[in-house]
């Protein structure tokens, strides 16, 4: 998303430096299939903290080499080099022996075209373990309050301008979401509704009968009633922040590497929690019907966010950007003249005589898939990107990019779900150039030629996904069976059975 | 909106100073049905402005009474004072002789019972011509180029803190509209896309080959695509903002009271463009089916761009705010214990350890009808209210409230409409006691009960809908046949047909 327009846009801003310098990571395939990932019924506990403060939860980060694929994939070291050939763009899945992962998932990836060395795309799937948190003293609490919580969890990353933010957020984002589950272990098991205050007093309980602690001077007639769906999106989109403050801390010391969007399910207590923080994207196809579970953040989509953040904070703008909106580059000899223009207010356009200030360049500019945030970054929304900065300037662009995933829960107890239903989640690489009604023909394709309780249907379904996306080699490129092109970029797809045979066990 | 939770909260705010007196306006009933609406066909123009700057289209307000209501309910002195009694609370409409409104518009209103002293509610409907703008020079276009543009209009506008703001929209925010069109005059009858820039030079053409004007530096490959449709929205984003200016220029001199929230219907060259600012709403009932127009504005809905507002500018809270939102108030001898809290960035609720800031009163706080901005104004937007400051304090809260509507469009060609079909326009007095569906139920109940041709149909559905929202007087209160609570409010709606006989003419 980085590199089109950089070159192009080079001379149209101000200062003239050389472009920041990325120092790239040895290519050290063989080193990472190594380590396996932890078994996710006794994952390695984070030191214990206290509070919700923000320690990170995982060991600090070791360097690794930056080329990886997901440990869930066992590939051998010459199977990690088919993964990264961007000629042969092999398509992946777990291997159909061994054990699968849970509920039957389906996964299949290809590298890219040779858009960037690797393969900037993670995933990560697993099922994960709460423990309650042991009080503030240190004592354990009594056994009858210390049962855990599992979670369900899968995620893709897709990275940019380098693999380690994708790397990093693929080992770790999911033990930021256990470290912030860990205060609502007990909570979300109570069929009351959640305290609205805790005691800090170490070993007390923590539903303490916090109504006592309304005084009489309370404005609100009655108290806002939050739900155990609500603390969950919560600790969800605080953990996304935290990962997020965990890069920023690192980069320095390990080189955590460009940014990546990010799209995680938790599956927790008959929910479905879709986060999203990118443009990847997430349907459910639900007896041939398509509902939604993300949106995508992008300059275009977030373009009155972007701009208002440029009018309150002139200084993040550094001079060398204007936050209105034009709908082409103005030149000089137009100043005077009257041209169309957004403001942040707008979704409208008008028209405005150009003065001095509208000759810089637009904070937002481009269409589609060209548009960019100060013409350098085509997603706003992600994790890492800390020292991305405009393209021969030192201006930061991460005060513009939010962390934070918006949310959206499915209740799997409110329909009763055949093992047609899935949940697709894909990063751009499919979206592109699938729309959703072809990732639902395809699902009906597929899944109607396997046995329902063939468990290798889900990963059948996930693969010619990828392929459909990805499209063959003929005349110098690949393309679709309509002979348009294909992706060129990576994909990686989850497809996830919401009743299927393993399903919520 | 205001009153309620403003005695409540004044002890609970740091300063303690009386709160701002308020000026009441005269009483003069006899006054106000005076000056007659000037006729549609022929407004008087507005003296000619240069350029696109921000100089009000209309002339300067005089001082008037606060006490009016809209001209083409041709009320006689009587009639008013009868309209203006609370214990009555008499439905009012146009009445059945003499013209009709345009399109045969039904429209109905009634006054609150008791809440504030006058009907705060303001309507109007007008066909509005739009004259090309004379060029800059001042010579007159060519007769050829010189075709007007004509728009029909409907304003409802909830007045609050006064009538003062309600009063002077409802008189002048069409002519800003108009004001806004009278450059696009040419442009919106030339079916080529609008030019990106006009030219500055007197008398030059508006549609100058702007194309040339592209240099080979344009880092975009594409120039954005701008529609008739978003200029049309463009304008009325920006009369809405001229309106609120206006108000804020003239209050010195003449008092203007309150604010008001504003929902407005334009058509024009076969579309519908509803704007809304404000907790008003807009629905098209169509063959049965319901379809939303608009969408509320309170601190509920907008609580995420208010806490941002305040996260950003801290300066704006005064010290005495925190844009943190709580579940109820926080006391402080719960100093150091945890409690939930959203930051500007959360849909979800987290726990965090109360620090002394937390203490102070949340930007946004309570629940549906109860919700306030500041402890204050449960309307985030909307025209006027510059004086408005919390109460016991000097603090603005203007800074926090919008004045830009959301505009949606609307096709009427797209559909072939019956006489059944129709946009109710109402202020929330009418949606607070009714939902959608019943709304769309009592269209079909009193539409069907008229002959397809009957003109007064409109009028009577309108009346129909202010009854049903208003009540019956049983029990010491106005009561629904349900025996719920009616409402108390001023309540004021427009039925405008989509299919009748004189519409689109």
């Amino acid at each position: 998303k980085l590199n089109r327009v950089r070159s192009a846009v080079a001379h149209l801003v101000s200062s003239g430096g050389a472009p920041p310098s990325r120092p790239k990571s040895p290519d050290l395939p063989n080193a990472t299939s190594a380590p396996p990932a932890a078994p996710p019924q006794a994952p390695r506990s984070p030191p214990a903290r206290a509070g919700s403060g923000g320690a990170a939860p995982a060991r600090t980060v070791e360097a690794r080499a930056s080329f990886s694929r997901p440990t869930f994939l066992q590939l051998s070291p010459g199977g990690l080099r088919r993964a990264d050939d961007h000629a042969g763009r092999a398509v992946q899945s777990p291997p159909d022996t061994g054990r699968r992962l849970p509920w039957s998932t389906g996964y299949a990836e290809v590298i890219n075209a040779g858009k960037s060395r690797h393969n900037e795309d993670q995933a990560c799937c697993e099922v994960v373990y709460v423990e309650g948190r042991r009080s503030v003293s240190g004592a354990p609490r009594e056994p009858s309050r210390g049962q855990g919580l599992c979670f369900y969890y899968w995620g893709l990353f897709d990275g940019h301008a380098g693999g380690g933010a994708a790397e990093m957020a693929s080992r770790l984002l999911h033990r930021h979401i256990r470290e912030q589950l860990k205060d609502l272990v007990e909570i979300l098991q109570d069929p009351l509704p959640p305290p609205l205050c805790l005691p800090s007093t170490p070993g007390a309980p923590g539903s303490s009968d916090s109504s006592q602690l309304v005084g009489p001077q309370s404005c609100w007639s009655s108290q806002k009633e939050v739900t155990h769906e609500s603390l969950v999106v919560g600790a969800i989109e605080n953990a996304f922040q935290l990962m997020d403050e965990q890069m920023a801390r690192e980069r320095r010391g390990h080189q955590v590497e460009g940014g990546c969007c990010a799209l995680v399910v938790v599956y927790l207590l008959g929910k479905v929690y879709v986060a999203n923080a990118g443009d990847s994207r997430a349907i459910i196809v639900r007896n041939g019907e398509i509902i939604p579970m993300s949106r995508e953040f992008t300059p275009e989509t977030e373009r009155q966010r972007l701009q208002l953040l440029g009018f309150l904070k002139p200084e993040l703008l550094g001079g060398e950007f204007t936050h209105l909106e034009f709908p082409r580059r103005v030149q000089p000899k137009e100043l005077g003249q009257r041209m169309l223009y957004r403001d942040q207010n707008m979704t409208g356009w008008a028209y405005k005589k150009i003065e001095l200030e509208d000759l810089r360049f637009p904070l937002v500019c481009g269409e589609g898939k060209k548009a960019r945030v100060m013409a350098t970054i085509g997603v706003t929304r992600g994790l890492g990107d800390h020292n991305l900065r405009v393209c021969s300037s030192t201006l930061p662009i991460k005060p513009f990019l939010s962390c934070f995933p918006e949310v959206r829960v499915y209740d799997l107890t409110q329909y009763e779900h055949c093992p047609d239903d899935v949940l697709v989640l894909g990063t751009d690489g499919l979206w592109d150039v699938t729309s959703d009604c072809e990732v639902a023909a395809t699902v009906d394709r597929v899944l109607s030629a396997y046995e329902p309780n063939d468990p290798s249907r889900y990963t059948a379904l996930a693969q010619a996904l990828v392929l459909g996306a990805r499209g063959t080699p003929r005349d110098r490129g690949w393309r679709l069976p309509n002979n348009k092109l294909g992706s060129g970029d990576d994909i990686s797809v989850f497809v996830i059975p919401l009743g299927g045979p393993g399903s919520y066990s």
